[in-house]
């Protein structure tokens, strides 16, 4: 399907009629978020995957009692990893490991280091949740793309999710995303004029 | 163009080759990022589109000197639209004039409006600023799926663009993406695997 094809057929499912996802599609999805940019190419994410029944239910009442949290086939919860330091700690090693030279690495990491050494903890997690929206819009186009429906979240309780879900300190539940089959219609897209958005 | 193979081919482009991308081709582009989804459909954002070389010239001085800023054929300044009650009432206009039933409009009204009016100003940035790198991302698949380049940018001097650019003072410069035809060639990827990204 053409991109903007994806772009006009996707849209936020109310409902979903409760069938699986086959893994290997999952897989592909798994594939086009992890892929997406971010800035310093830090990807400040992790993505808890729930699959189970109780622990959805759990998650609904977090979530206003909305229902596209248990039809779903799959709930992504996107967090944002505020411990920049170990991320970029992590990068190294991988650029480490895919053979960039050393040089390129040290000098990469004292730039990266520097560009955040003066921000307040709240000033990070706003930069990583920024990026997080990238890898959102991933999703939700991969997943019409992959011929299933989404629905992007931010209607959630974060604290509820952190406890319910186990989440270590470092991640913040930023935005919540289930996939699965639509059992309801998308409406006419609203949308602002081309005049009214570019200038 | 597959939307797997647009992500895998999309890449930062450090230098355009200086053409001009062709009108039709950019008002594609502009449909795809318009249509992008934002919470609440509010769509904070307006996107400004330089085009002169002068101009161009000016903004590079506040980016570091990056040469992505003068080689492009479009350089657009993603902002974020702080003015959220603005926003809702020019979405409830659009909603009104797309027939949408006034009590429905009132509704949506009320939980909108409630649901801002306890954040503070930093905290409707933030957020305006997430819904912001959704159509970013929109704008960086478009490209490539349009058959040219883009390089997402945080590194620029955001009050100095308003200052230049002449922003009215709702609009906060976010992101930078300029769009044109590459005239280097991408690095190898490099990404944390899947184990180490979902859990």
């Amino acid at each position: 399907m053409e991109l903007k094809q994806i772009v006009l057929e996707r849209y936020a499912t109310k409902k979903f009629d409760g069938k699986t996802i086959e893994q290997k599609k999952v897989d592909e999805l798994l594939d086009i978020i992890r892929l997406a940019p971010s800035s310093w190419n830090l990807q400040p994410w992790k993505i808890k995957i729930v699959t189970d029944s109780k622990l959805k239910e759990k998650l609904r009442a977090a979530s206003w009692n909305q229902e596209q949290i248990t039809t779903c086939s799959h709930l992504f919860i996107f967090c944002a990893n505020k411990d920049i330091d170990a991320q970029i700690t992590a990068l190294k090693k991988l650029m480490l490991s895919t053979k960039v030279p050393e040089q390129t690495v040290k000098e990469y990491e004292d730039v990266v280091r520097g560009s955040f050494k003066n921000l307040s903890e709240e000033k990070k997690i706003a930069w990583a949740q920024r990026q997080v929206y990238i890898a959102l819009e991933n999703a939700l186009l991969g997943a019409k793309a992959s011929g299933f429906d989404s629905c992007p979240m931010e209607g959630f309780d974060a604290e509820a999710y952190a406890k319910i879900l186990n989440l270590p300190e470092n991640l913040v539940p930023t935005v919540v995303c289930p996939i699965g089959f639509a059992a309801d219609k998308p409406k006419q897209k609203t949308r602002f004029a081309a005049k009214d958005v570019f200038f």
